[in-house]
């Protein structure tokens, strides 16, 4: 038990899947040893709105008890709740939701427990996945964000509480925390996955995705989401080292010195590890996507929600109803506008990828900045989510304050499955500080 | 009250709205002669899941009480049972899911409740709006289907139940039980409105629509969905009559000789109205989408609905159940492409639309069958949701059976203002069988 509990904070879901289906690990062990882990952290991080040990425990020796079920056969998964669950409360970080009980699964947690995963509990996120924070803070810094708002998925993985989290993205709200948390993050390609079962908050941006300690552990999560379990395509090795560009964007000036450090170091890395990684520009048609982000996000959030803004005048947040109110503005030939601008983007971006594996981006403008600063700015990651692109968050190095740094890695929508597999190949190169 | 329940049956949403804002009715009298006729007829067309005629009372009095809150102030609507109510329960047609409860009204019934409208129950949706159909049968025969998957919604209109309802499309759920019934439907634009709250079957083609009586009771539906209220573009006159073709499409062959009769006719009154009507082809990059929409729906309701087809494999249907795993067997390349296919027929009928105002094209093969054999085919609108058009089912004529026959009016995606203000010029000149 005790030698379980300790390599439950590191162990990844891939080695427990493994160690499960050969018998040499109890998923009861395994579930007992994050519980353990929780109940030791869980004060100080707050990363869990339900947790019901008991009911896990049940489900990890029904697990022991039953044959395979699938990839994820025995492995416990926490699932941000903004995402349904049949069995366990779905509060959107809303308080009014808070005894909230969907009929149903999402259909990304019906996948996962097809696959045999047992849902540990519900991570805290902000309310409606947008920016009013819940109670998380950072592991390494109790006065420090995790991020937002995919905050509790992120604070539990790079805690040692469960080893894989479900998050979800709009603008930065799922590569951010894990960037500030220093665990690896994949945000799919907007339509990749099916969002059935989460309320939307901006359908033309929202994605789901994954937190975790490996990229084999979001590539084994993956297939599981997509409904299947043929292997992922041929990795990229050590024998064809890829083609990569750089792009600092038009915010690199207001990042941190450190993070830009990091970014500048994973690329020497990178590049002696034999990539060849050019230096690139952002073209103009892709810089005014941002703001077109911005007026999607606010316009849909606005027409989403016009039952919780009039029902709710109280409950509801500032900056949530400031949102609304901006959405309101924008008129519908705007917005459609905003998304004719996108689209153009999304096209210029895949033309201007051709030839390359990934581009390589900073992940957030520096170390998780203080929670009472809020769960920090997702400036990184807006213009990503608008182009529908699959983005990876890797951890390199860390910060002044000893908070995890990193770099991001993209591709045009629908590149997934390469995308992770360079990934793959460069995070053999970084040092997660 | 007599005058009252007599108007009722045939009093549009617009109507009545302008008499209650002038003090000339009361919402509890119309909703009274609503509930009259609902009384009477229900036992024969079986329209509605859910009623709470105290309720509905109470917040007619309520409206009747207070200064008009919107454009709807007053105006009793049905909503299909897909869709989210915080005070019903939407049961998406499917018996496990009869009591669910959600803590929210979707968005779409938020902004009507705005607009002071009264939602006066849930009406019949087939299982999930798929194919299993609900117990409605057709207002003028008890043996006819009334068309799926908005069963209720069209029939209680047709049956003047109700003068306005929600519904929605995937396939042909709207436009098919508006053609069967002989009322207006409207489908907006893939993405016209909010679909937040409705559990969607296959995200790349659910569109929200409205059944109705008037296209003047679509057009002040549609700004209120919208959330706005300035009034609809200049629509078209009888000074300028519209430029049109008619798109008799692959599947004219198929057609019942009445409803290509009704179409001609159509053409023809439409023409001596002033109207510049060309024949046009389908264009052959247009006829591949109708297989790739059907690719999507399967692949997209298999990975949405894991849940329901795990835990329920005796209360779903065989038609559900053979959907989703048609549509596990389209592996995610083959519904990448099938989507690709799709977005360049939208673009080529943008092109080939170009310099028309609408496309008329048949809404259905027929009159409506026999409730026995399932709730008809909805051939003649997988392409065009596939397309993402707007889609507007008017009544002309009526066949040997005695039921109603029409025209369907499409252009590309975006332009329902448009659509909307010719489909009300075309209507001057139908006469509804």
């Amino acid at each position: 038990m005790s030698k379980a509990c300790l390599d439950a904070a590191v162990m990844t879901a891939s080695e427990a899947a493994a160690l499960i289906r050969s018998g040499r690990l109890r998923a009861e062990d395994l579930v007992r040893a994050c519980l353990d882990r929780i109940e030791a952290r869980e004060p100080v991080v707050g990363a869990w709105t339900w947790l019901d040990p008991d009911a896990a425990l049940a489900a990890a020796r029904e697990a022991d008890r039953s044959a395979p079920r699938g990839a994820l056969h025995g492995v416990p998964i926490g699932v941000k709740d903004i995402i349904d669950t049949c069995d366990m409360p779905t509060g959107l970080g809303f308080s009014p939701y808070a005894d909230r009980r969907p009929s149903w699964d999402a259909a990304c947690v019906a996948a996962c427990r097809r696959a045999g995963a047992i849902v540990l509990g519900k991570t805290v996120t902000t309310e409606f996945a947008y920016f009013a924070a819940g109670k998380t803070r950072h592991p390494r810094n109790r006065l420090v964000t995790p991020g937002g708002s995919s905050s509790g998925s992120a604070a539990a993985v790079a805690d040692g509480m469960v080893p894989l989290a479900l998050g979800s993205q709009t603008a930065g709200s799922l590569i951010r925390p894990a960037a500030y948390c220093g665990v690896v993050g994949y945000k799919a390609s907007h339509g990749e996955f099916s969002l059935a079962g989460i309320r939307p908050f901006a359908e033309s941006l929202d994605s789901l995705g994954i937190l975790a300690r490996s990229l084999e552990d979001v590539t084994l999560m993956r297939q599981v989401l997509l409904g299947r379990c043929q292997p992922a395509v041929a990795p990229v090795d050590g024998t064809a080292p890829p083609r990569l560009a750089l792009c600092r964007t038009p915010h690199w000036g207001n990042m941190e010195a450190a993070a830009r450090e990091a970014v500048h170091d994973a690329v020497a890395r990178l590049r002696a590890a034999g990539a060849s990684i050019d230096t690139v520009e952002l073209p103009a048609a892709l810089a005014g996507a941002e703001d077109a982000q911005y007026a999607v996000m606010a316009h849909e959030a606005w027409r989403n929600y016009p039952f919780e803004y009039e029902r709710y005048p109280v409950q509801t947040s500032a900056a949530f109803r400031a949102l609304c109110e901006a959405g309101e503005s924008v008129s519908p030939a705007a917005y459609r506008a905003a998304l004719a601008r996108i689209g153009e983007a999304r096209a210029a971006f895949a033309r201007q990828f051709a030839g390359y594996q990934a581009w390589l981006v900073p992940s957030a403008l520096g170390e998780a900045p203080l929670a009472e600063d809020g769960t920090g700015d997702p400036i990184m990651s807006r213009l990503w989510t608008a182009l529908h692109a699959p983005c990876v968050a890797l951890p390199h190095g860390s910060g002044p304050r000893g908070l995890p740094l990193g770099i991001q890695l993209v591709a045009p929508k629908g590149g997934d499955a390469p995308l992770l597999d360079v990934s793959a190949w460069a995070a053999r190169y970084l040092v997660p500080g």
